[in-house]
């Protein structure tokens, strides 16, 4: 039998359950941001239910947590396979999570098959794919890729001036027995399967997708600055309001962006206004800019608009505009994605290519080593809150496509 | 000699310099802000330093802090001067203390003067009357005069969902020697000096500002309601981008409220976005207004303009305004008026009548007996921020007013 017969769609439900339970908010979703407790806690529970399957764990340098299915060729690089267990502040249950356990159900799976793989298998959870917590997201990935400097990166804080550094540490420090693991060794390839996040298998009545690429995305931070005043004694005229200022950029860039078609996505997901008291005239403004384009060059356009027209409606405040990542857009190499298109086919799971308007970690990956992604449908498309759902043999579906190539890429 | 002879410059000086090393922020200003462990520490200096000239302390239940020199007549209702100690979070050295300190100035100024009062003195520092931590401002004058209920007021939380009856219970354990006074009790007269936190009296080359009232307020809270949403996968048409709705809220308003004399004052002061992470779209939006004008008909209309321009820039969020208070201008009787302009005139200090734009616990105190107010110069008007500055002779001249119209009032 293929490993995928192996899959058990019930275990692989009850592990997402037993995960989304640390972290769990009132409104049924996950606050498991990167490095906190609640991330540790995900970890030791990975790491407890692969040594009782005879993985052996291990943790890199910036924090990306290994269990390692040992193959036959102990020196071949291995195929590394999995996602993040990191989530927003109100995520749902699957983003990321559901990489890791996919990965943890196809390596169960294939261990019950009873071959014994040639090469060995590394089931991965990145470090701080999110960047909700730590600006910008995929670090681990991006830092295991050698895409981003290792001590650069643990040198980014949070909002209450954490390191990444520090945070780090006390991870590590509650997973003391996990060996460390040389940062970035080499890997033969690697394949996540992810929810869509989009709507669109739903709609079509599908079930797997085999990611074709990655839409491409730039990120910024803006700052404002202003000058603090009383609101019931200083005039317009002697104001010099961050909140005004920051708006009308908003504003304008909305506009800018504002395409008929609905394809370039534009969004301000944090805006921090200082000193945030109701009676002061706000003296700076910090805000984020996300945007994503599938062209390339038209991502590499609207990006390059977005520090004038703040400058242009800076009025008496001061503007900087720091590009904080940009990527364009990937695609992934047809031979892997020949190989989940074919085990939807052998599975007769129906499918269809599409690109994925997400970041993951398989952006950087791409860069070092032959890499795919296989998506599962998202319920309406929601996703990075508290409401995203995906079906239990969805999800298993995904994990069964993923067993099998799996199998191809370790025989 | 007057009670103003006696009057030390240098002493007063030193007293503002040790409280404001209580909060100290790294660019000279103070972050001290209500019900703080750094408020706390103010009010037992103040305690100190009252119980060395055998002033006797009091709280009443919402944590005015009051210090007694006891008068011939101690059945005569008190008189009471002072302010408040709590800043906002990027204050200054002057606004609040100042009255308090200048309070205290001038009592220590009358006991020198060898001249018991008939009426006794009761130096007060408010709860509260930034509204920074806990909304709105003036909660401790609003209490005392009735003007708002103890137990709603105890129930306001701060953001990190802390109460007021929380916070007020750590603050008086530090200052368990100090016994509870009746709330409320009636007084026969208020005096608060401030500075003027404008440029006017400075500009004039003036000394002393005769306040004859206070300009009217309201204070909204609003709260746009859209869905998180991921920023790469969610279409411009899926989503209810609730940071996209307020902004276009806020610059209708901002362009609604602009008036070629600019006299309108509107703040919006703080702008809290959830769930605050780059790449998703924000789910919420809270934002604080602040609308101030000197005519009380014009304030009417302008601020019930506020909900109507809300509603019609929501698109498909949901959005609630709240109004938090409504104060219209009001005008200190001028028997009290001119009891702080024979002073001035007396001591031959350059003054004259001024309106005061922001708002102070006098407004509450103007309620339940006759209130003065004695403002001294700020320099370039700044306030509500680090740079806040009067010099020495200016804040001095404002406690020799007080200790004069003091004297008048307890004679």
């Amino acid at each position: 039998m293929s490993a995928s017969a192996y899959v058990d769609e019930k275990r692989l439900a009850q592990r997402l359950a037993a995960m989304a339970r640390i972290g769990a908010t009132e409104n049924g979703g996950v606050n498991r941001q990167a490095l906190s407790a609640e991330d540790a806690a995900a970890q030791r529970q990975l790491v407890q239910w692969g040594e009782a399957l005879g993985l052996k764990p291990s943790i890199d340098a910036i924090g990306n947590l290994f269990l390692r299915l040992e193959g036959a060729d102990a020196g071949a690089p291995p195929v590394l396979t999995g996602s993040h267990l990191d989530s927003q502040p109100t995520g749902g249950k699957f983003d990321g999570v559901f990489g890791v356990l996919a990965a943890f159900e196809a390596v169960e799976a294939i261990i019950a098959s009873g071959v014994k793989p040639r090469v060995s298998i590394d089931i991965v959870a990145w470090m701080n794919e999110e960047g909700s917590r730590f600006a910008p997201g995929m670090m681990g990935s991006a830092v295991f890729a050698g895409e981003r400097a290792l001590d650069a990166t643990l040198a980014v804080v949070d909002k209450h001036d954490v390191s990444v550094k520090e945070a780090l540490a006390e991870v590590r420090e509650s997973l003391r027995d996990v060996p460390e693991r040389v940062l970035g060794e080499r890997v033969s390839a690697y394949v996540e399967a992810h929810i869509e996040q989009g709507p669109h298998l739903e709609n079509e009545g599908l079930t797997i997708g085999v990611v074709t690429g990655i839409q491409g995305k730039r990120t910024f931070k803006v700052r404002v600055d202003g000058e603090a005043a009383h609101a019931g004694t200083s005039t317009r005229a002697e104001r010099k309001d961050a909140l005004l200022a920051a708006i009308a950029m908003v504003q304008a860039l909305a506009d800018e962006m504002h395409d008929d078609e609905d394809i370039v996505k534009f969004t301000v997901g944090r805006f921090d206004v200082k000193p945030s008291a109701p009676s002061v005239v706000p003296s700076a403004v910090d805000f984020s800019i996300d945007l994503r384009h599938p062209d390339s060059e038209m991502l590499r356009v609207l990006g390059d608009r977005i520090a004038p027209i703040c400058e242009a409606n800076a009025g008496v405040c001061a503007v900087r505009v720091t590009e904080l990542s940009s990527a364009i857009s990937l695609d992934f190499p047809e031979p892997m994605r020949a190989l989940v298109r074919q085990a939807a086919l052998r599975l007769d799971l129906p499918h269809r290519d599409i690109l994925s308007t997400a970041g993951h970690d398989a952006r950087y990956l791409h860069y070092v080593c032959p890499s795919a992604m296989i998506f599962v449908p998202s319920h309406l498309g929601l996703t990075h809150c508290e409401a995203e759902y995906t079906s239990s043999s969805d999800l298993a579906a995904g994990a069964k496509v993923l067993a099998d190539v799996l199998r191809e890429l370790t025989a």
